[in-house]
């Protein structure tokens, strides 16, 4: 399948001027899955409420969302977006699954990093893998974590052992550790991942964030299938066999799964 | 406090020998605890249950833990080192924790690597972590894994959970992921970790298996303290100051363990 990501710049602020950059990197490129950054309809960082209201979109009927399944229904493509979303009168750092056929599933940020807990309510869906069908009629699990997520080792754990061969993962990255520690989320539960980060910075009157590119690819034995530059725009394609991930063999004699000793574990 | 690793090639089969360069290595280092290789007492690669009968040792009345309780008495240190334990008619690839006072403290290997299998029953006591007290008289919570334990992310975590400041890893490695892997271990339960791995072969007329050394020392933010050589003997004796491994802050607004969203993790 093809499958990568689509690393840019959102500019703060400016949706439509996101999703005209968007429609440009992806052209007419095919892909069946592809991720983009964390917040790619409205940029990072807020200053107040009155933004995130004007930033923010319902799921499934904003703009962002409808310019995103008709980019999926021409490519008969997926997509995996980070989104502002708006829910009532709550905001979420959400991401969503959009099928060609028009069909969104939407997860919400779990693990809110730093400042985001001042405009935005945690999380409350649960971690789901969601199948998608291939233009060869495969079907492919795709799980969804969002950015900080990836350092609570029980989140991508989670999507695994519901059997995602896929971990997407829309990121606006501020430091580096995660693009190194991906190594050990691809490992550890045998699956490939995406992490598509942003680059550029936000800057506003009362401060900045710089971001830090380096979007990475990881094969379930945790070789680097590609790795993004720190500042550039890029939208890597690879032809990836995702049934690679369903074999979580070590060796003839360890299986990565029927190994857990779940009974000694004290996680929760 | 000073902690680190002896990183050595054990002989097969030759225990005696094997404590003889353990006391070498040593010498008159002062360390409070000092973490040794997996089966540091027999070697690795064996041929038959005669073998294992004559390699094993039961804890703690066996030379090898009379030896490690000789040494931590003098030097008023710990010790936690791999040991080919026997206890009935089983046999535990286990490590062992040795207090100066003789006190020892057993855990078995949860998770068994490939031919180990043939030979050991899998672990079949809790994760737990144990306290030990410097010679500062400051408190310290410690906890044991052995080698391939290391990539059920559930391990290591168990014990952060429990509050062990050091996970102290005894590891006959063959490949290179592991060292690579300990930066995601230490930064996602921010604790330090003590990975001491063998070096050499083990050849027998049945086969052959290499160890690839590099031990390697973590802070809890991920950063390598000490990395060893492919092939050298070494012992590390680093200063650490273990109260840093309490802090699970990453921000002013982030703590790794509070963060945690446990009604969404579904890992059992």
């Amino acid at each position: 399948m093809r499958a990568g990501y689509l690393q840019f710049r959102p500019v703060f602020g400016d949706p439509e001027a996101n999703i005209k950059k968007i429609r440009k990197l992806i052209g007419k490129k095919k892909f069946d899955l592809l991720v983009l950054p964390e917040l790619a309809n409205s940029g990072y960082l807020f200053s107040n409420k009155n933004e995130l209201k004007e930033l923010s979109e319902e799921i499934p009927r904003g703009k962002f969302c409808s310019a995103l399944t008709e980019i999926c229904n021409k490519s008969n493509g997926h997509i995996i977006s980070g989104i502002c979303e708006r829910s009532g009168n709550k905001f979420y750092n959400s991401s969503v699954l959009v099928y060609p056929d028009g069909k969104i599933i939407t997860y919400r940020k779990l693990h809110l990093f730093n400042t985001e807990k001042k405009w935005f309510s945690k999380g409350n869906l649960p971690l789901k893998v969601n199948e998608i069908r291939l233009q060869n009629s495969e079907r492919v699990k795709t799980g969804m974590m969002i950015c900080f997520d990836w350092i609570f080792p029980e989140t991508a754990r989670t999507l695994a052992l519901q059997g995602a061969q896929i971990i997407c993962h829309p990121s606006n990255l501020v430091m580096q550790y995660c693009q190194r520690a991906m190594f050990a989320r691809a490992l550890e539960n045998h699956v490939f991942t995406i992490t598509a980060n942003r680059t550029g910075k936000d800057v506003k009157s009362d401060g900045e964030i710089s971001f830090t590119g380096q979007s990475v690819i990881l094969s379930p034995k945790g070789n680097y299938l590609s790795k993004g530059p720190k500042n550039r725009d890029e939208c890597v394609i690879l032809n990836i066999n995702p049934s690679d991930a369903l074999n979580k063999n070590i060796n003839s004699k360890n299986n990565l799964y029927s190994d857990r000793r779940k009974d000694f574990y004290g996680i929760n």
